[in-house]
């Protein structure tokens, strides 16, 4: 096995459009595998994503474009999943070649919907991946920072340490930091739990909670990601390192998150419906909600915000009762 | 020891003026002691506090204002000192009666200076308060915030729990809610860091660091945190309370915060005397900075930021050389 060889985008949204960026800053060249054909037209022909991160140019001829996945992954060694977790499984139907040979990325921050699965754990299940060829990249990363070169902070975890360090060396550059994990299932499970948070940081937001309040959310949920992660995947780690706090704090702060202004439109009265049609955008912790509620029916953990953002988003329970009932939980 | 029995409000800022409206939603009368006869009057006239929080009316004729301080002393069973820091000792030099038989409360966010005592440490060796007669008020909670009654949580720190209990009801109201600590001195601790830690996110927001960085400077400075605490006063905690890390990231990330605002101001190249004089304020963190760097000369914690926000200010080391540094020392 090649690492990181030729590595492979797959996926054309934002984060992918910036890990193609820091990438490239390193490898002559990579591949790129977009679902549309006629996105890759445009972007060829614009010499950048039309449709996100437009300020970002590429030159072209370093990038091989493909909307045949089959094609993109023979032709590579690392394959960096960067697609939202709702259609991952909708694009690996479509593979015909074994993947399990590969060094394989995932920086979707997401579950695999109905199987309840991580996307590591779904990429070894379903298509044998061994556990030391799975790596993961989590941030505290939004990706318009990174097309402003702002200093960024991303932590690569893989059950390999060495390999994570190999590859950690291909994303690090002057405005990209890097560190290692072998905490591959923690990180993914945080990243699954952060866009849930920020969501309920959006509803309180919306019906006009203040940050005195947000300070205490955020701080109630760090404790509750801890209470979980140490039941589904307990290992040594510091809760408060970027990969996990860090990533909680960007999500649940910035304006640039989605999950946060989803959030901010249900508090403010917006059924989910209207939500989703208004930010013509998936925000991925309303399928985390479920995902993460459905899992900690066997766990029994006490998760009194993913309970709360569950309610409003799958019961209809008012945003404003069930928030109240959220505030007495809290110290 | 009446407890609370007649509170007193020990200061005539805008957090003085919170606590007071917080106290108010309770208690019958309190006593004010104020050191400027003018601004009493006027308060008196206005029914408001006339610099501070003046959209916060009050009942003037609950209030007994007083300039004298030994008059309030003498009149009062519990005494919240809500002064800046640096005014403490000027304050309590006018003293000519025994404080030792008075629940006192500090609101106060800093050590004193020249001492390099947290304030429930002076009160108990400088005035011989027994310790558990010694409370500290802690957030996350801005002062502009309880002016619009937006729900905010306080933690009340005391070695006598049931003393912590019983003050802590007198607070509670439909938009304060309280929970209790033995952690007086980490507490204290807590919210003299978070001021320095909050004056480093101004820096690097003023330096045009983003978002992205931003959390990873508020992880690493929670962990900083810890380190410290647990050096200074060893104890079972858990840093993620909302006392310790809810009341870093209200600071840090809050507009409201002066601490803040006055280190965007040396971020973007403003020398402290000139900031000082723009902002017609004491950002106390200036203050904090050099005692917690003379206590952590005997204690010999890592605590890269602070090392670096004091060599800001007091070294006169360029904002941009010193946070590029301490970028390295980030994970």
């Amino acid at each position: 096995m090649k690492l990181p060889g030729k590595i492979a985008i797959m996926g054309g949204g934002s984060w992918a459009t910036a890990i193609a960026k820091i990438v490239l800053a390193q490898a002559e060249s990579i591949n790129w595998y977009m679902r549309r054909d006629d996105r890759i037209e445009e972007f060829k022909r614009l010499g950048h994503n039309p449709a996100y991160l437009t300020s970002v140019r590429f030159d072209i001829k370093n990038i091989n474009f493909s909307s045949d996945i089959n094609k993109v992954v023979k032709e590579s060694d690392t394959l960096i999943f960067v697609t939202p977790s709702p259609y991952l499984k909708s694009h690996l139907k479509k593979l015909k070649t074994k993947i399990k040979d590969k060094f394989i990325v995932t920086a979707i921050k997401g579950i695999v919907p109905d199987e309840n699965l991580i996307v590591s754990d779904y990429f070894h299940q379903v298509y044998g991946v061994p556990e030391e060829n799975i790596a993961v990249i989590a941030g505290p990363c939004h990706a318009e920072e990174v097309a402003l070169e702002r200093l960024s902070y991303l932590t690569i975890g893989c059950k390999d340490i060495d390999k994570a360090k190999i590859f950690s060396r291909q994303l690090a550059g002057h405005y990209i930091k890097t560190s290692v994990s072998q905490d591959v299932a923690g990180i993914e499970y945080a990243s699954v739990l952060k866009n849930i948070y920020a969501i309920s940081a959006g509803i309180c937001s919306g019906l006009k909670y203040g940050d005195n309040f947000q300070a205490v959310l955020i701080s109630n949920a760090i404790q509750e990601m801890n209470r979980f992660l140490n039941t589904v995947h307990p290992v040594e780690r510091s809760i408060d390192d970027s990969a996990y706090l860090g990533d909680l704090l960007v999500t649940s702060y910035s304006n640039f998150s989605r999950n946060r202004v989803f959030g901010t439109m249900i508090g403010k009265g917006y059924s989910v419906k209207s939500a989703q049609i208004e930010m013509e955008m998936i925000a991925e912790g309303y399928y985390g909600t479920k995902c993460i509620k459905e899992l900690n029916k066997h766990l029994h953990v006490n998760m009194p915000i993913v309970d709360a953002v569950y309610n409003i988003l799958y019961e209809r329970i008012s945003p404003m009762i069930e928030i109240k009932l959220l505030t007495d939980s809290f110290r």
